[in-house]
């Protein structure tokens, strides 16, 4: 289908946004008037440079409260619409929206709604342009999209139409199974937004914390398979407020908006394959020669080295990490991904545009298929040929079983981005999420899994001081980590992060739990399902483990002890 | 009356916020318990490191969902209340805080919870503790405070009172007069917050948007005097879950909170003097030297100079505008404002805790009493004898009429601290609040005046990427911008800031205007009480001079043109 998005999506100027918009490939634009208000370029100008870039108007907008007004007042709206079809003419735009009367002047009457909308649809005709009639979520009388359609049917102009936007529609609750019981030629736009639930005054909701689908909570798909059933032809149109987004870069986001499409396009075909993963085959950390030692208290061995690069690996029982001799500070740099089809799955991520990493490589070694995530962490999809680069000398047993999860932090420019893309890439689930509380500001956090917990990543956004770096972790599961701990606290003192008194204090009073939890400063976490227990080891760099054990059938995180957690952290400067 | 914070007001670890709220003269303190379950200090040493500053620990809190549950809960709740009475033996805090129950469990019966929160009464009185019962505003059943009141009341128990909050109470629109009927001693505790109005999930909008008294939109003074007259001795404490606060400096938080309470305090007393200017003296640019050619096309002229600082006086009409070759880039950095009383003024803002600023003078100069706002930008309080240092050569005729208001840009964690600023220690009152559309980001903006507009400041925050800057502009008075415009236009081209004709499109589209706005660049905007024509300079620096008008009464700024101005400003590379 083609695919646009309204100017208001992304930051800039009008001529900036037009042309982040051509690169990231879309079809076509609707031009935000506010954008072209400010805009130095006549419309003449604006309808050239669009068409330079290869970009349809396809629709203006909005024009507001119009219909179901007293007389004297539709002499002035249709005064005001007369200005706007001009302006469109010059523009080369044929479709202009307009949305529900929020005006307390409106008349709560369907069919003077009609008569007039009418004769506005007889006044676009002149010049050739048609009326896409929504129904705002906080219209003064009209706020359902079937009640819009109604009014439009009442008027009964070829001239006239609905727009549907998607977050009009879902934030109120309505079922868009009634957008099948609308003729498809009558549906003159689709506007597509996703947002997450929040429980807050509904026009708030949609100019600030709108995003692209598969951001969000809605179910987009469910709502376009149903405009797609009555034969609608036009474009999918993105339109998304959002305070982040207007602070961003507008080539990025528009990449990201074209990305949520593809996504929505694959999905609704039965395309999408995602790759999803079995597991973590390693995670490599970027290493100045600090790390080596925490993996051998941690129990930990050197297996193997990289033919040609200064790559170590390092194993426990099912564990693997790689230890970069980059030169730069610890730091979380890569995942490699257990997948059945390396090669397909990074055609899948390369289908929606994530950027494809060059592997130089010795002819002998293994080909790698990686490609970046938004924070520029490397994904490696991995079979078991990466291994033999490594010649690695054997298992090393010990507790560890594997990589749990990772955490990664996300500059907060990405955080949207970061969950479109381990959804739509990766097939994760978004799972719980959160705002923790930090010494110095507040962490957001969100969960996401792969089927059967098999492969877990946690993105997090700091909301600190500037001056309090984001952490990053590798969290190892295992059996038992009461043993482990014990084993630890008496041959590595130091090691593990200290757990204040305070913390048991409470969590006695909560739970009865063992008491040498206190003693060797594991944590406790449970919930309806099972049991959590974790430690931590110290920060080096930006980079510290997590051991951890699930018991029953938690899929948590112990998110409630992360403040905890945090400020520890903090309270040792790291 | 005795001043108390609690300790998730402010940022930092429990030992930060300690010493912070020391430093900024509280008595007392809150102690929030994750706070204490995070914090490396056991309760004897919180409470030692507290009381070696001089501060009581007022309350300890919160205790949740206790009362109104079944049998076999409330004897797990009585458990996990022991380990706390006994916990607040060790941290010498007498009094707990106990929220009204939010969980699913609970039940909606008033006696099974009085009977219950007796029976809580009797084992905390074993400990020598008090029980302080509080109507959540989102709690399940108990959400009101007369409704905890009934419960307290009812239970009948010497260690059972209220904890009465002020957001709790004024979110949910309570009128606050019936706190005069609860007996004084049975009111254990007050926490005060402000808040802004905002259209939200009550507990969301408690949990990040609470500020200090006299931030936001509460009758916070109506509220405690109902509270004094009952006869209520114990703290007034503030309690604020604000995300900006979190990642604010802990001692300039405290100190902003402590200037709220006495701020309260002066205004219940009848003692609150604020030094309501009569207008401005003048404003203060630093200046590098391209200023005065910009004061000059608009028709000052300089008149004075000081006798012993780099410091020229331009005037024009009632306008005095400063120009301090400091070297640095231009910049507003000081307002004058006219005072009947400078050292009263003086006084009154160092009993609000603003920062005096010394000033250096040679002894034949005119004293100057000057407080620093919370961004920096010094306030002079004046009578005439500051421009006689200045030796003025005499009027300078001209349309400029005066200096209508300032519009300061502040970080982002002075925004609350500036509203407080500007109302206690100036008197001057919000108007309206904005948030208007930059094309990288927002700008929220607040405009406050004081009596019959004599000093308007409108001060903004910029939430737009890292690499632009803020701006700052003197908006001058005039009766007839368009006379100054087509002045300007001849004779200064390239002075006035070019205007999108697709703005002029648009407001034809929306009133009949005179053409020539178009031709001169006029902005336009009009309400129910009248008409505002502006125009903008060109930026210098982080500066820019505006011209108004006001025609009728017109009490706003022009917001809905910002954008276009701003959108104009960013094209232009400023």
């Amino acid at each position: 289908m083609r695919k646009s998005i309204a100017t208001v999506s992304v930051s800039g100027t009008l001529a900036e946004k037009l042309e982040a918009i051509a690169a990231a490939g879309f079809d076509g634009v609707e031009i935000f008037e506010n954008d072209l208000l400010a805009c130095p370029l006549s419309p003449e100008e604006a309808r050239a440079r669009a068409a330079d870039l290869g970009l349809g108007i396809d629709l203006y907008q909005p024009f507001r409260d119009f219909e179901a007004v007293p007389a004297e007042v539709l002499a002035r709206n249709l005064r005001r619409a007369e200005h706007k079809f001009r302006l469109m003419e010059r523009l080369g735009a044929d479709l202009l929206l307009v949305c529900s009367n929020v005006s307390p002047a409106a008349i709560d009457d369907d069919e003077l709604a009609a008569e007039q909308l009418r004769l506005l649809a007889e006044r676009a005709a002149e010049h050739g342009i048609r009326i896409a009639y929504e129904a705002l979520a906080w219209g003064r009388h009209v706020n359902e999209y079937l009640h819009a359609w109604r009014i439009a049917r009442l008027a009964d102009h070829p001239n006239l139409g609905v727009c549907l936007d998607s977050f009009h529609i879902l934030s109120r609750g309505s079922d868009p199974i009634g957008i099948e019981a609308i003729p498809g030629e009558k549906i003159f736009f689709l506007q597509l937004a996703d947002a997450p639930l929040l429980a807050m005054d509904v026009l708030q909701w949609s100019r600030h914390y709108r995003c692209f689908p598969g951001q969000g909570n809605f179910d987009l798909a469910g709502l376009v398979a149903s405009v797609r059933r009555t034969g609608y032809a036009g474009p999918l149109s993105l339109e998304v407020f959002n305070d982040v987004f207007r602070q961003a870069s507008a080539e990025r986001t528009a990449l990201d908006g074209m990305r949520s499409l593809i996504a929505l396009e694959q999905e609704l075909d039965g395309t999408a394959q995602p790759a999803v993963p079995a597991g973590f085959a390693f995670a490599e950390l970027a290493d100045t020669g600090a790390l080596g030692g925490v993996l051998s208290a941690l129990g930990f061995a050197r297996t193997g080295r990289h033919p040609t690069k200064p790559v170590e690996l390092w194993e426990q029982g099912g564990a693997r990490l790689l230890l970069n001799a980059t030169g730069a500070d610890p730091a979380l740099v890569a995942i490699g991904l257990d997948s059945p089809d390396p090669a397909g799955a990074a055609k899948h991520a390369e289908s929606l545009l994530s950027p494809v990493l060059p592997r130089e490589r010795a002819p002998e070694e293994a080909r790698l298929e990686a490609v970046a995530a938004p924070d520029g962490t490397e994904i490696f999809f991995c079979d078991d040929a990466w291994l033999t680069d490594f010649a690695p000398s054997g298992p090393v047993p010990g507790p560890v079983t594997g990589i749990d999860h990772v955490a990664l932090t996300q500059p907060r420019h990405h955080f949207d981005e970061a969950e479109l893309f381990y959804r739509s890439v990766l097939g994760l689930r978004p799972q719980e999420s959160l705002e923790l509380p930090d010494p110095y500001g507040l962490l957001r956090s969100k969960a996401m899994s792969g089927p059967g917990g098999a492969v877990r990543v946690v993105v997090n956004i700091a909301q600190v001081g500037a001056d309090h770096l984001p952490w990053q972790h590798v969290a190892l599961a295992c059996d038992d980590v009461v043993a482990v701990a014990r084993r630890l606290r008496r041959e590595q003192p130091g090691l593990l992060l200290p757990i204040p008194g305070n913390y048991y204090d409470d969590l006695e009073a909560r739970h009865e739990v063992d008491p040498e939890l206190r003693d060797l400063g594991v944590l406790y976490d449970r919930d309806e399902h099972g049991e959590f227990l974790h430690v931590y080891t110290v920060t080096v760099g930006r980079v510290f483990f997590e051991i951890v054990q699930r018991i029953g059938g938690y899929e948590g995180y112990g998110a409630g002890n992360a403040p905890v957690r945090l400020a520890v952290q903090h309270a040792r400067g790291h």
